[in-house]
This record gives C-alpha cells, structure tokens and sequence, in this order.
C-alpha cells in the first residue's frame, strides 16, 4: 500500500499550474492536491477558486499537508515559506534553483532536522533527471566533472546567430516564442546558469558551493563574427557551466561562453535543448539531454520527485546531500590553463600584428593561429572614421594569469581599439 | 545511520571482479563483500581466496547475507540461485539480461511475495541509468516511445563500416579488441538488443513482454555498399531497439538495423557508445548517451543500485514493476508503416527497372528513388559470369504488409538475382 501525500503547492505560474493539473487529473488516486497559493487570486487559471488561497499559512500549517511543492522561484517569501513547512515537517520538491544555489544549506539542515525529505531535480535542465542521477544512480562513483548547456534562452540564442541572425534579432526571436524574459539579464549574464552549475558541483563533489563563488561570464561580447571565426577555425560557440574536480582539495566551478570543437557532442546540442555531460571513476562518461524547461518536461521532474518520496515514506531517513561547511574554495590556488580566442577591432595600418605579437610574446602567451580582416562586424557602430580592421587570434594552451596580464598590456596599444570579445577553449 | 549490507556476488568475470573490488576497497564501510561464488576456484584473480566458494550455498543460505549481486549471465545457474535467494529473503541487483528478458515475472514476483527488492540498472545500457530513469524519474510519465543503440558490439562494428572497413575487418576489429565475443553471433543477431528491448519496453508499457514476442532482424545483410548509399541518401546506418505504444492496447517492440536521417541525434552515437531516447507525455523527449558496456561502468549500475537498495532498506515496500499476464500482444493488429530502402542484385539487362517498377506499383509501393549502378559490392561474390549490378531504391511510406507482398513478387523476377539487403528507415 502507498502512502497518500496531501499536497500543498507553492506557486501556480505555467509549471505550477501544469503540476496542478496533472494532479488534479487524478491519474494516481494516492496524490491529492488539496491548496495552491497564489498571490493575486483574480488571474485567470485553468483551475478551480476553491484549490486557491493567497494566505500561504493555510498550507504550511494545515497539519493533513504532508508535502509541499515550491515553484514561486526567487528568495523570498520562498525561503520563509518553504523553512516554516520543512519546521512542520512537510516534504519538499522545489524547482527554485536560486533558493537552492544560495540557500541549500539551511534547507537542507532543516529537513535534515526535522526528519522529512527534500527532492530538487527540477531545479536543474528542467525534466532532464541530472539531479537524481547525480544523487542515486552515479553514487558509486567519484564525480571528477560535470559540464552543461544549463540555459536554454541562451542556447536558443547562440544557435540562431549561428544560423547568422544578429544578438538583437536572435533575442527578439526568443522573447517573441516565450523563451526569454521580458527582462533577460538572468539568463544572457549566466546568472541562471551560475545557480545550476552552484547546484550540480555542490551534489557531485559533496560540499555546498554558493553560487558567490561562481566565476560568471555572459554571452553578450559574442557576435555574429565570432561564430563565423570560430567556424572557420572548427569550433562552435556555447555557454557552458563547467564543474571540474582538479585534486582532492581544488575545484573549479565556472560559466563561460566557448569555443567547443564542433565534432564535440555538446557542440550539436542546439535550440532550447539542455545537456548535461558528467564522468566519473566508473561511469567514465554519460550524457544526457532534453528539454531544460517548459512546464511539462519541469512537471515531470517534480512529479517525479513527488513519487520518490513517496517511495521513501516509511523510511525514516533523511540526509544531507553534501557538506555545509565545506574548506573547499573553488577557482583559487591551482592554475587553470586555457586556450582563448580573442576578437579585436584595431586600426588598419602596418604593424598591428608585430606589436601584439611583441606583447604576447613578452608574456608567454604563443599563438596557434592569428588573422586579420578588413570587415567589421555590423552589430558594432564606430563613430570614428579611420579604416578599423578586425583581429582574431587563438592562443595555445597558456595560463589564465599569463593571458590576463598580457591582455592588460594588449589594451593600452596605440592601435587597438577594443578587445571585443574572449573567449575561453573547451577541450 | 544506514542499514550494513552484507553482500554475496554470483560470478565473478570481468564485472563481478570489478564490483568486488570496488566494495573491497571499503569505500562505504556499510557495505561487505562476504563471499564470491566463482564456477572455477583456480583461475587466476584479483582477489583473495578466502573470499570465493564453488558452493553457491555458502551464500544463498548464509543468513547473514542480505543482498545477493548476480553476474553470471544466461539463465542457469542463475535462475535457480536468483529464485533461492530471494525466497531467502535477500534482495537482489542484477546485470543479467537473459534472466530478467525471459524470467522477469518470476523474479519479480517472487521478491514481492518475500518483500524483497530487486534492481537491474545494469542490464541494459552498462553505467547509463535507464532504467532508473524509467522507473523512478520518469514515473510520472505516459512512455510512448523508447528507442535506443543497445548493442555496442554491432554500433563498433557498424561504424567502422561506415568508415569503410568491410564487415569481416570490422567484426575482427572488434574481437581484437575485447568488443566481441570469439561466438559473436548473440550481438549480430540482435539477440543481446532484443532481451534489452524486451525489459526497457515490459518497464516503459508496465506489461511485461517476453523476448519471443519481439521482432528481430541482425545486422548480416548489410555491407559497406549500403553505407555508402545511404550516406548518398543522406543516412546513416544503426542497429535500433525500438519500443513504441500506438495505442491503448498495440504496442511494437522489435530489433532491426535501420536509416537514420544523418542529422538525428542518434545517427551520430558512434563506436562502442549506447545512446537510449524516450519520450513522454510530459518529458518529451530525454536522451541518454553512455558506455554501454565494460565492467566499470556496469559496475556504477550495480553499485548504485545496491546504494539505492540500502536507501529504501527501512521501507516494507516492494511491488512490482509491471503487469506480469498481460493481454497486449506486441506487433499484432496494427498495421506498421515504413519507408524501405532495398539493394539488390540483378542482371545488368534492359527493363530491369521497368519490370521491378510494374510490381512495385501494382502492390501500392512508390518509390522515392532508385538508382542502379554498374558496381558490385567486392563482399559479395557470385560465380555467375554474367554482368551484374547493384539496383537500390528507396519506398516512400508503405504498410509492412503490402512491402512484403512486393518483395515475394520481386524475388521470382527473372533479372533479380538476390535482394541483398533490406532496411527500414527510423523517422
């Protein structure tokens, strides 16, 4: 015999209304939806008024509620809704990747504390189920990296400007199909991929990684020059999350826009696709891709999840997933080595190459490749009148630090005019 | 505090030694390896003597044992020691396709009635979790559809044709390198794809299906010539598990070799890889790419099942994947629709073409392309001195039925020497 859950939801945007609605479809009489908080009770919504409160003390402390599901996404009133339930001792399934990223370990220590269960696959690559298998299938192994395309609206983006629509019209494109936000700045900063690469690295190495800890580069230097460069040179453009376990002691926990070799399988994973590629000890590597939002795909992640508690019920364990007070800091002490694509826009005059070439060298940076061309990239409108040329250069593999003082010295040359855009290689 | 688990192992080849070792290492010190039934005491081996017996008594009636690993393969002594175990109130994690493909209802049933639990992640897939996927992170889904590269044997294999190496260098290629047995004929005859797609299609449905009842075509007619035609085609060439529910009651399962447009995802899971896809009601489509075999991967099935074993270990539940007398027939009742493609050898005479065209037509088969080429395929050699050549073509979608009503008309021909190969495309 199953457990019934009562549950109580949190939220009732798209993925929230698709999780009511699944529910209240009755297709597993042992889940009962019984209350959705809303904050304004007047939207219209495909669900009946009498499933709606906007007073969330109705649900979190209605004692037959014995699960809550937290889709309102950002900090607070989630936090506090979601640490007063967990106090009451009701499970929780969240696809709030901010409130996870930065408040996982209090989460995590209060259900911990009060013996009930969190489940969070959804809040990551949407139905891809990256999460659970990161937590059950792959627990024999020691995780050594975990790499994503985390964002879909950037994906989508960097995939029509390889197609070779501008930033301008790609993102316009995305915001008009429902993609993107009104507001994009989460997703083209890497901000939304910096939670879910916060998320997975804190589960695979087992110590809480705060997302302040992320390095963090957005897409908006890459033109559409660059993903014309980069495929002459061989390489697609994509905005990765990049986990990597370097020692016992060191880890690196990165987002940046790169080159990938385009034969590369995360190379071709284009549109709104997620994918996830980890390794380990035993696994060595496995990949998985799909849809890494909508309310569907996300739905069943939380469904999911829902069941897998449910499975659990008569167990009275409750665990913390990764170390709350973890030594580990990532991105400091080791060096990391790249190699790096750089795009400027110089002056087109005699002697531009000579003089970068004199600087880098000074700087042990060696180059694998360097041309130079008369075109400009559209996208970018100078108002000086001098002829500008633009300068692409790939370095071989170097050190980050090399590379950073080289560009500092790079950047006060007479003739360039900008360094337009950089990006790191990932091999 | 987790529950110690005190293991048997049931064989002890290249995994059963690499599970033994990994729980030998004493990772997790709640999990010990006691003892290791191994059908020969004297063969050379890792581990110590003091941990093997011929006797599988020596474990299946040590009731201090409580998790029994079998990696025997085939069905006896497996089955009858898996039987033994489980009425002995040992749960079980699996890795052996053949059992579970033709005695899965037993087995499950036989956990359930002692309410014990059974997992078998590693029996399809090596350390891809798929079945994990499926019966936990995907539960809240309708599967309609699960397809998948399951056999890394043939993938190298056909690969390496598509590199140009003929079958015989290939499948050498794959023996010299541990990819195929010194009796390949299981993987050729998509037999290991079809206990595979037996257990993946009796999970996704919940109605069991035995292996007898799926539809199986091996990978022997197929020769470089055709993946050089179907490159020209714009194709590319896979050996495929395919699951799909029509409807309510008809569902397909079968094992053929098959075109794949050259642009899906599956196209381009090359070499020893497996790469499994499922879609869902709300999931959509989710893809899986992994090492399917090889005794570290497999070993990350099986270890984070006996993880996942230990996780539910306080709860009384078991129960039982899927329905075990079911009235779903796969392959009946509906028709199945295909685009063909088809070579043959014929008499390099006039009407060929005309002749083959009349047939065609007369049983309600277009053709979206033919070609005939003056070539032969160097692999196929005929004593007959007169001149051959190689007729391809391509059918747009036609019924099963009425292609092979064709083709038997085809046949008796008088230019058509052989139909050489015959392949449906996967859309």
């Amino acid at each position: 015999m199953q457990k019934t859950f009562t549950i109580g939801l949190l939220g009732c945007g798209n993925i929230g209304e698709a999780v009511a609605l699944e529910l209240l479809a009755n297709k597993n009489p042992s889940l009962k939806l019984k209350k959705a908080f809303v904050k304004d009770l007047n939207k219209k919504r495909n669900i009946a008024n009498s499933f709606l409160t906007n007073n969330a003390d109705e649900i979190l402390n209605d004692p037959e509620i014995n699960l809550i599901i937290e889709v309102l996404g950002g900090e607070e009133p989630a936090l506090g809704f979601v640490i007063k339930a967990l106090q009451n001792k009701k499970h929780l399934v969240t696809a709030n990747k901010e409130l996870i990223a930065k408040h996982g370990p209090q989460i995590f220590e209060t259900a911990f504390q009060n013996s009930v269960q969190v489940r969070l696959d959804a809040t990551v690559g949407g139905g891809i189920p990256i999460i659970n298998t990161i937590l059950d299938s792959l627990k024999a192994n020691e995780i050594t990296e975990v790499v994503g395309i985390l964002n879909g609206t950037t994906n989508y983006i960097l995939t029509q400007m390889k197609r070779g629509h501008s930033f301008e019209l790609a993102l316009k494109e995305a915001q008009e199909k429902g993609y993107a936000e009104p507001d994009p700045t989460n997703d083209l900063e890497g901000i939304d991929a910096k939670y879910k690469i916060s998320i997975l690295a804190s589960l695979a190495f087992g110590n809480y990684i705060s997302p302040s800890q992320v390095f963090c580069q957005g897409i908006k230097d890459i033109s559409v020059l660059d993903f014309n460069l980069a495929k002459e040179l061989g390489f697609s453009i994509k905005l990765l999350g990049v986990a990597k376990k370097l020692n016992k002691d060191e880890i690196k926990v990165k987002v940046y826009p790169c080159l990938i070799p385009a034969k590369k399988p995360l190379a071709k994973i284009d549109d709104v696709l997620n994918a996830i590629l980890v390794r380990g000890d035993l696994i060595q590597e496995l990949l998985l891709v799909g849809s890494g939002a909508g309310a569907k795909p996300t739905s069943s992640a939380i469904l999911g999840d829902v069941l897998s508690i449910q499975k659990l019920a008569d167990s009275t364990q409750s665990y913390l997933p990764y170390k709350i007070n973890s030594l580990i800091k990532p991105n400091q002490g080791v060096e990391h080595n790249y190699r790096f694509y750089v795009r400027l826009i110089v002056d087109d005059q005699v002697g531009v190459i000579r003089d970068l070439g004199n600087v880098l060298a000074k700087n042990n940076i060696s180059l694998e490749s360097i041309s130079q061309k008369a075109y400009n990239d559209e996208n970018i409108e100078h108002n000086n009148q001098t002829e500008e040329a633009t300068l692409t250069f790939l370095t071989h593999e170097v050190s980050e630090n090399d590379f950073e003082l080289a560009l500092r010295e790079v950047k006060i040359l007479k003739p360039i005019r900008e360094i337009a855009c950089i990006l790191r290689v990932f091999e």
